[in-house]
């Protein structure tokens, strides 16, 4: 396939983690952690309106993750699973979402709950967190296994 | 910022929508329409252990929108928005979100419900949804606005 898609970064993450073994991680890991979307001013105009929502969808770039692998271990797990099945930073194309909650706003600097990005990380885009599935729908495959596992 | 994301297809989107205006918008649109996924061969290996899953998010390229607007009306209201605070097509990265039903899958193609793309999207990468934000938790800021102004 000769198409493709560059993309730059709209601004950068400010959070306490300076390096991913400071990030939770595993079975039962807490995202509570607070830090700072910071948007770059030419694009603060597009956050007009932004503080009516409570959670966000923030896209973001795994920019310190080098290649993939189609299969592998997540640390919620001792089996093996596809790239598409985890969040494995080691992804074809090295994109990752998280879902904050949002708790202020100065200027271009949104201020969230829930970050689980290194300090510094390129923010590729934001959107508002509209509507859920509901927790009795939704089917968690291995992860609802391994969580299994590990309580029986 | 010179730092730079260089993404390319991971397979491509089949849909019932050929032009834009085929897609349900605007407020109380349902999503319910069905598609597949078809992930390129190469990298068929990473969709293992996916059909344990409920839901997926895809993502995906605009691939058919020019440019950005940070002010916008989207078709669920007759007020501006900030790009990010929207859903618009028109981002500074023309990258997409949309969470769907997993039907089914034979190899590389999953079957889905909940498709809102156009036929032949590009799609840059598939995670398992697994977790929501309770429905009491969400605040839906100018979209709940716009929904109660239409039923007043």
């Amino acid at each position: 396939m000769s198409q493709s898609f560059t993309l730059r970064p709209i601004g950068f993450v400010g959070s306490p983690f300076k390096s991913t073994s400071d990030v939770p991680r595993g079975l039962g890991a807490q995202h509570q952690a607070e830090g700072e979307l910071k948007i770059l001013p030419e694009f603060e105009l597009g956050l007009t309106d932004i503080e009516g929502f409570s959670h966000l969808y923030v896209i973001w770039a795994f920019d310190r993750s080098e290649g993939y692998e189609l299969l592998g271990k997540p640390p919620t797990d001792d089996r093996e699973h596809g790239v598409f099945a985890t969040r494995s930073p080691y992804r074809p194309n090295p994109i990752a979402i998280t879902t904050v909650e949002l708790i202020g706003r100065e200027g271009p600097v949104l201020y969230v709950r829930g970050v689980d990005m290194l300090d510094g990380t390129a923010i590729l885009d934001i959107k508002p967190y509209l509507s859920s599935i509901p927790m009795e729908k939704l089917k968690r495959g291995w992860l609802a296994e391994a969580e299994a596992r590990k309580k029986g």
